[in-house]
Parts: C-alpha cells; structure tokens; sequence
C-alpha cells in the first residue's frame, strides 16, 4: 500500500539518485538485453552485497536474538494450500483493458491518477472537487462495479492511447504453473512465505518441545503477477520477504521482554487520526500499549523492535512512521495491524507489515487438511469430561458385508455423541437400516458398542494465535538508498550514499596515493591484514587523482578509505583513515587499522570517538621530494 | 547424473538417518499435512542453519578468495533467454506412461531397472546378460525409438501395475507460467541460474573495468519439473544452486594462483578410466594439468578450490572423486568437464559440475538478443583496418519519399562493404533501384556517399570463454550428512553426526548438571558471553539425565557442550567442555569460553591442542553434598 504524500522541499533528485544506482550495477532491469520485462530487476554486485547485509542483520537482530526457528520452504505451492490460505479466491486486483490494444492497467491505480489530474484542473467547479476528494479515498476498497461506475461517469479512457476501457475484472495475482508431467496437480508460486510456516507448524511445535510462545522465521523469494508495474523497485513481480510468525496463546500476549522498547519514541499514524484528518504523532511505545491504542504488548515489542531495525540499517527514523490499519482495510479476523511505512519520492511506502491475525490461518489449514493444528495449555484445575468411545467389530460386519467393512467402521468410529447414542437405543428395539454415500446397510446390535466415560484431563487444546511481521526487503533497500542518498553542495556531479558501515557492500578502500612502487607491499599487506579479519575491502590502484578515486568509492558507499602515502614509509608504519561524509583524516598506524576497522564496521566503536583520539590529518605529501 | 556402485560393506543405515533427520527436524517433504508434493522438500531450523553456514562459507571460499562479481538475478525467465540458451528445445527427459492409469515414468530410469533386475535373475542366460550389459551403458544417450525398440525387445510393463506402457515422449524439464496480465509473455521458472549471469555480462564486464578475467557468482533456487523424483533429497524439483561463471580470454587459460593448488592429491576419474574400466585414480593436481588430462589451470584451479571447499564442509574425501565426462556425454561446444562425485548410498551422486563451456553461452544469446557480448584484448601491435562509412543524406531523400526516408536511410547505412560499393558504383553510372521488404525506392547518387578509409586499432574483440562450477548445495548437504552420520558402538539407538564445527548449527551447547538453582545464573551469564561473541549456542535447561541431554545434542551434531557443575560454583570459576565425537572432556575457566569457542568454531585451534593445554576432566560430582 502506498500512501501519496511527499512535500516538494523533501523530494529527492530520483532520476539523479537511479543513474548512480543502475551505473555502479546495485540494481538494474532484468533481461533487458532482450528488452527486459517489467517488475523484474537484479541486483548487481553493490545491490547484491547491500541485501546480503540486511538479511544478516535481519537473521542477528530477529532470529538470534530471539531464538526464532528459521525455516527454508518450497516455493512452488499446490493449490489446495492457497485455496486454505484463502488466495485462490481473494487474491486479486481488478483491471481494465484498452479495448483496442489489450493493454491492461490496474483499475484502482487508473482512477486514481485520473481524478488527481482532474482536481489538479485550474477550471474546477467547487461541487466537482468535493465530489473527487469524498470519491478518492474509497477507491481502494472498491469492486468491480462500483469502479465501472466511476470509470463511466468521468468518461475514462486509456492514459495511452486514448481508447475505450473494458470493464473492471479481477485478475489474480498468482503465477500459476503445474506440477508433474501429468498436468492434473495445479501449483502456484508462493505470493507470500508464511504459508510454508503455517504448514510446518506441528513440526514445529513440536521441536520447540510442545512449548508456547514461540516463533517462526523464513527468508525467501515470493511472486506477484503486478497488473502494470511501473514503479521501480516499489511494485515488483518477484520479491524477496523476510516473514516471522510468531505463535502465541490468545488469552495471554503480553510480551517478557516489552519493557526494553517500552521508551522508544516512535511515529504513530492512528486510524483515528487518519479518520480525523490528523498528521501522525510520535508516542512512547509503552504509552501506545498501555492505551490499548496498540492491541497487545507482543504486537507492540515487534513494532518496538522493527523501528530498531529500519533505524540500523539506515533508514531515517523521521521518515518513517507506523500506519494502523482502519477497520475497512483490515481482514475481519485480524484484531489489529500496523504497517511501517517510509517516506519516499513515490510517497510512503508500505515496508513492513505487523498484524495481529488470530488464529484465522491454522483454523483454515486445520479446515482444509483435517489435521489438528492446535497447542496444549495446563487448566488452573483438573477438569472432568466425558469421553464416548464406540467399538465397532470389524469380524462381526465383515460376515454380513464384506469389502464394505472399513466403511462401515470408519463410520461407526466416527459417529458423534449423540448419534452413537442414538443409533445405540434404537438398535436395542431391532435392527436399523443406515444410510452411508447412498448406499443402506442393516446394522445389528451385535456389530457396535457404545460406552460414555468420565475422564480427567489436565490440559485443554487451543489455537494459537498469530503475531506476522513481515518484511519487503526490496522495499526496505529502495527508502534505505532514498533517506541516505547526497549530492555534494560543492559540486553536484558528486553523489554518495551515507549508508551506515553495517550495510555498505565494502567497509573500507585500500588507495595507494599515487602508482609509486614503493607503495605496492603495503597495499597487500594492509588488503591481507583485512581480508584476514574479515573485513571486507576494496583495493583501487588506478590511475585517477586521489580525490576522483576518493568519489569513486564515495558512489559505491564506503565508509572509510585507507591512504597509503610518503609517511606511510616510514616508521612508524602508518596510513590516514578518511570518513566518507565529513572528508575528515585521521592518522593511524598500520597494526592498528584490523581492530579500529572492526569497530567501525559492528559499530563498537564511532567515528565521532577515534577523532577524540588519533590525531587529525590535513594534507598528504603527494611527492616523495617534498619530505 | 547419479552413477550407480555401492560396497555393500560401506552402506549406512538410510533409513535410521532419515528418521533422525526428520525427527530433529532438519528438513522433511514440503505440505505433507496435504499428502505431501513429491520432489519438494522444506529445511527445518536445523537444516536452515546448515545451510545457511555452507553458503556462508562458499561466500568466504570462493566470492571473496577470488573477489568475484556475486549478483542476484530473476528466477522468473522469458521464454526468449532460455530458447539462446538451448533449454527450450533440449532441456527434456523422455517419459513413458501407464496407458491405463495414466502414471508417468522417467524413461531411461524405468528401462535401467528392469534390466539390472533381469541380469540379477538366477537363469538368465550367457548371451541375454552379455546383451543387457552392452545396452546398460547406452541408456544414457539413448532417444525415444531405441528406448521403445528396448521396451517392446524385453516387453516392459509399468513397474507398478504391470500395465502397458506407451511410446517414450521428450517431456521439457521447465515449469512454464505467464508473465503479466495478457498471457502474452510466455516465461519459465531457470532451471540454472547461470543465465542470470550471461544475460548481464556487458553490465559485469564494465563494472570489472573491462578487464578479464573475472567471474560473477551467484546464488539461488533453480527448477526442474521431474518426471517421478523418487530418491529423496537427490533428486528434486526446487534446489538451491551456487553457480560460478569465469570469464577468461580463450587463448589464456593460465592461473596466476594454480600453484596454490598443484599439490593437491585428488581422485581422478578420467574418461579413459572410464573407457577401460579402470577405477578412479589419486593423482596431484599438478600433473593432471602438465599431462593435458585436465584442459588448463584455470579448469585444474577450480577442481582443487572445490575439493578444498568440499571437504572443509565435512565431505569425506575418500568419498569424492572427479569423474571426467566422456565425449559422447559432453556438449559439443564444451571443451572439457569434470563433475565432483559423492558416494553416497544412492550410488556416486553428481553434486558439481565443472565445464569449461568456451564460448557457447555469450555466442548464443548475442545470437538471439543481438547485444555484442565481447571483451578487447590489446593487438600484440597495433594494425591498420578499412573502415567503410555510408553517409546518408536524410534531407536529399526525404524530398523524394517522405515517410520512407528512415528505413531507406537505415538501409543504406547498414550496407555491406561490398554492397555499398557496388551501389556506389552503379549510381556512378546513373539512378539504380533498391528494393526493401518489397518496395522498390529509385536512389540517386545525391542520396549518399561512400568512403572507404584506413585506421589504426590498438585492441581485438573476442567472445570469452567461460569455466563454470556449478554446485547442487542440496545434493553437497545430503552427501555430508550420510559421511557424518555414526552409530554409537555401545548404544545402536545413540545416532549423531559428525560434521565440523564450522557447519553445525550450534557452536555448543550449555547444560547445567542438574536443576539446582544454584546454577541458573551461571547459564545466563555464559549464553551472555556467547550471544557478544556471536556465537550460536543452544541452552538444555530440560530435566533429563545429563547422559541424555548430552546425546540429543550429539544427534544435532552440536560439537561443543558446556556443562555447569558445583565445582562451577567455586572461584577460579569454570566449567566442562565436551567434545561430541571422543566423549573427552577438559575443564576451562569461564572467562575463557569466548575465545576458546570462537577458535574451534572457526577451525584457528583444533580440540587435540586444547587437550595438550587444558587439564582432562573425568567425572562430574552430581550432588552438591559429595564435596
């Protein structure tokens, strides 16, 4: 969901920011040697490195930390499982075609764009704007019809060709292929990974020794066939998400460890503010629960700690905010969800969803599998219950019926209470005549018995209930490079990334400062003693001046580079260490640089505390006869 | 390719490791609470974190040993990529069919069996067994007819219902889906991801700075609809793959680094072992290259940077050899290929491949896409060239054709040397027809020029070749397993695995000897020094004897476990470590965990040194009064 709202003296040169980007190969169109096809992108190297990263953040800061159960599902999904999950029916957008070209648009984006443009109009009448502006937030809660309407009474046609529209139709959003040579098993790509939880589950639960709560993680692909995507990285066909399932006792979520996010300070957009016309308000999150304006503490611990995570990886806290559902966009068995959406140029950007989903979907797998995905939890007091058990005599029915004996059982068994007892009463009077798929047989009192215990149980079954934060880390990747993209004020040819070190694709640049021969040993043995520790490096002995070498790595988000100059030679060995977003230097020596860089890199260490103690460098020698 | 010899005496138990697997949950067949999908499978957290470590180090061994080029491409793929790349046309098994239930079988499986089965048959005759094993070995390349003349020969039925079978089929191996909302766009999920790379070769040669060699890595799932998967992990229809492409100048395949892997002692399964019906060969790597065995270094490089890989993850190297494809299995374009072989109780199992696929890839799809895929290299000196240029004059032959003017001055500027001259010519003599898709256009000498002129080139174009290893992470994952999994000699139920450190998804284990609460503290302050350290442990808090606690450890292969006892609880504080496989334990103080952990976790120190350094532990006091 994206939410339209950027004040122009926030935008960001895009066109400026994605020709850096598709340059220096972070991301690009895919195939598009061929052309390309649209919603498809791959990462290149930078882009690659940079997903690398947050998925390691994202697996210490979630899955570590909490000792979260990761899992590695199929993508390929039958269909019965997306039937269960409800996507085969419901997971949908409603487009139109250009009656001419077959071109397709989604309906609620065409609407949208076209009553914008006309409110934009300098010739509007004042009833026709307040008809737009009642009109236009309804829109993403339109069906087919009611757009049709819309579509008639503004005369919309196609934004390309000018061309009629056909009417609204839902067109699902799923890939569908089929699995097998025989073609009789349909199967779709996932849409989402939490169903390859859900369906693990009693696995599960069981490794976790039967225990409650407890949570799932999975990082994987998913697939949406987007009607038209036209919005770069923001509306993708192939995605990458990071999903947690989190699996809880209804009648108890509150949350161990809330109170360490209880102070955070974080933007809250309310539905009542959103109903009221309010801007969003930035509340302590241990208010936000205490109010019950956020549902529950488990809920709140994750909104707590997926506003730590966006702020670690670079995004910036002031564009972000956490956007509550209102009661006609949320699922009716959710009880509450906030999506974390950032500020963009495309508006903001729903990046990560948290919903409060009940126990909608086991209850779905358990209706459709029938297989009971369900929890124990001890009763304050032992409790008696009535169990009813039926023995059918699989010898005796076998005389009368033969081949139909494991019918028969299988029904017997399976007779509720009351039909049991029924058929048991009616059977002491004579024989009865029962009807199974059509077909009647006479059952006598010899073939069944029926026996009601009292028993006591110390535990009562229950279904969980299920916490989902999920994560678009495309998304999430797209508003980190947004917030942290620079043109430099004393040259605008000069743009960077001031990506936190965390996340860069190089944590540091080995720059010798000129192609002198003297300076080749210390390049390998500063590039051997990082590559040593870890720390990954780029070495760049090309030919430019220092400062184009220095914007180079600038471009690809390095933080520090490493200079080895005419000191260098000298004991003792030393290199100058230069930030990438103050141009300062520092002066260190080499045996220093593994650690110092580590730090840096894990954020042990600041840049702000080694200025406080290594001294400053102003300027290199950049001739040996100047010493 | 799975290549069928097992010692009996080397067999494991398959089906008590599978049971292990799936009972400790490191992976089991995906929607099994739906019946199950054949050839799908889903990672559990223990086989999640497996996985995850052997990637993680085939990124330290490979991407960043060799600073290689990783990307992360679609697996979405439009039909045009894989017609370049030969899939569409030949990526097919061919299939028989139950004629009356329908049931499909991969041909060249089905036939294999029921003549291995034939030549077990006590009365089979000199000539029938000399026959079957001339037609065993010619299974492989066999098409359609000489598959059906063999099943009509031996009248094979359906192994599963002993009805007929009918003609063999080529069934395409890619699952097909549409791109988008028209269902024009055909596209197919990869069936490699190597693709991926070719197609984004321009964009990685310039990131390289033009410069070769170079090689791009990627990792990533990849699909392959199998006719009826039947062996487990072996064969599936949704794997993770981590593909290598190295691109190299085809009159240059030498390795600035081979030497670092010339001694290595490697079995060798050359083609003419295999011709004479030899078995495999140890022999150094060194000489394989020197005696042409192995095409060239780069080729030899990476058939050593493999076993290294290999057998660091835990795969038993007297079960590893380099089987060399014969030439009438090798693609036509391929200049040599060595796949890496795992003898596991499914027979030896192909789990990478290693080609050297000259220039095949690049010439295809610069082929299909137009795109010149090419690379320079420096002319040992410069030389001179013609260079034609056709000058068209748009203004001149606008007058006379209007709207025709650009594909006439298209077609006059594409004009071949040859051709352009002999226009030129003609026109010399008067006005000349020309005829474009079946328009004839009258030109005139006004309308162009011609000039044929000298110039003096520094550098050639080349289409590089391209040396590819290709890994099945899931086949190198099953292969450790069954080279890890041990049986206790003194306990048969007391299954584990062996696997290194770097690969188990816990460093260790922390167990207090008992529920004294006295211990509690302990355990949170170690799972605290260990969470700083990063390193992953689990903690058994549960109430069974330490015995046992200390074998559901083994059984997830955790190396290391850490138990807190009353001498724990007396200054210098320490505790027990234990080694999974030797039962040994030494005793270490607390505060030297981290660092002790982190160096067998990483493989710095090994447990034979700690045990020359550290004092052997026998026995744990279990109560507190025996002090």
């Amino acid at each position: 969901k994206i939410t339209k709202w950027m004040p122009k003296e926030e935008s960001i040169d895009r066109l400026k920011m994605e020709d850096l980007l598709k340059r220096r190969f972070f991301y690009d169109q895919s195939f598009s040697i061929y052309g390309g096809v649209n919603g498809l992108y791959d990462y290149g190297p930078m882009g690659c490195a940079i997903k690398a990263n947050v998925l390691a953040e994202w697996r210490r800061h979630f899955i570590l930390e909490e000792q979260m159960l990761e899992v590695d599902c199929s993508m390929l999904t039958p269909e019965i499982v997306l039937k269960a999950s409800g996507h085969v029916d419901r997971f949908a957008d409603f487009m139109v075609k250009d009656v001419k070209t077959g071109e397709c648009f989604r309906a609620d984006h065409l609407i949208e764009a076209q009553l914008e443009r006309l409110l934009k109009a300098k010739d509007i009448n004042p009833e026709k704007k307040a008809e737009i502006e009642r009109l236009l937030p309804q829109i993403d809660n339109m069906k087919g019809p009611d757009m049709q309407k819309v579509i008639e009474q503004y005369k919309m046609k196609s934004p390309v060709t000018n061309n009629d529209l056909s009417e609204p139709v839902a067109f699902n959003l799923m890939f569908a292929t089929s699995i097998g040579p025989t073609g009789q098993l349909k199967g779709f790509l996932r849409p989402e990974t939490a169903q390859g939880i859900f369906v693990n589950f009693k696995r599960l639960l069981e490794f976790n020794q039967g225990r409650l709560p407890f949570a799932a993680a999975q990082i994987g692909n998913s697939f949406r066939n987007e009607i038209s995507p036209r919005s770069g990285l923001i509306r993708v066909r192939e995605f990458t998400m990071a999903e947690i399932e989190h699996f809880v006792d209804p009648t108890d979520k509150s949350h161990p460890k809330f109170e360490t996010v209880a102070d955070l300070q974080i933007q809250l957009y309310s539905a009542s503010n959103q109903m009221s016309g309010e801007s969003a308000q930035v509340v302590r999150l241990g208010d936000a629960v205490k109010s019950k304006l956020i549902n529950n503490e488990t809920l709140g611990y994750f909104i707590g700690r997926i506003y730590q995570f966006m702020t670690k990886v670079g995004v910036d806290k002031r564009k972000l905010r956490f956007r509550q559902h209102m009661s006609n966009e949320m699922a009716h068995y959710a009880c509450d969800c906030w999506d974390a959406e950032c500020k963009t140029s495309y508006g903001w950007v729903e990046c990560v969803g948290c919903a409060d989903r009940s126990c909608y979907d086991l209850t779905q797998h358990m209706k459709f599998s029938g297989e009971r995905l369900v929890a124990e939890r001890p009763l304050p007091a032992p409790k008696k219950v009535q169990v009813n058990e039926v023995q059918a005599y699989a010898n005796v029915i076998g005389k009368s019926f033969g081949k139909d004996t494991a019918t028969i059982t299988k029904h017997l068994q399976q007779l509720s209470h009351d039909d049991a007892r029924a058929l048991h009463d009616k059977l002491e009077q004579g024989d009865e005549k029962i009807n199974i798929d059509g077909k009647e047989f006479a059952i006598t009192r010899k073939m069944f018995t029926f026996r009601s215990t009292e028993k006591t149980v110390q535990v009562e079954e229950f279904v969980p209930s299920v916490i989902e934060p999920s994560f678009g880390i495309g998304r999430i990747m797209y508003a980190m490079w947004e917030h942290n993209f620079r043109i430099r004020p004393e040259d605008e040819q000069r743009t960077y990334f001031t990506l936190p070190p965390l996340i860069t694709p190089y944590k540091c640049v080995v720059l010798p400062l000129s192609g002198n021969e003297e300076f080749k040993p210390y390049v390998k043995q500063i590039s051997a003693i990082l590559t040593q520790a870890g720390i990954s490096h780029k070495i760049d002995t090309s030919s430019g001046t220092i400062g184009r070498r220095y914007s180079r790595s600038d471009e690809i988000a390095v933080p520090f580079a490493i200079t080895i100059d005419f000191d260098t030679l000298k004991q003792p060995y030393s290199v100058t260490l230069r930030e990438r977003d103050t141009f300062k230097q520092i002066r260190v020596k080499i045996d220093e640089i593994a650690s110092i860089l580590q730090g840096l890199s894990t954020g042990t260490v600041t840049w702000g505390e080694l200025c406080t103690q290594y001294p400053e460098f102003v300027e290199q020698q950049t001739t040996k006869e100047q010493q």
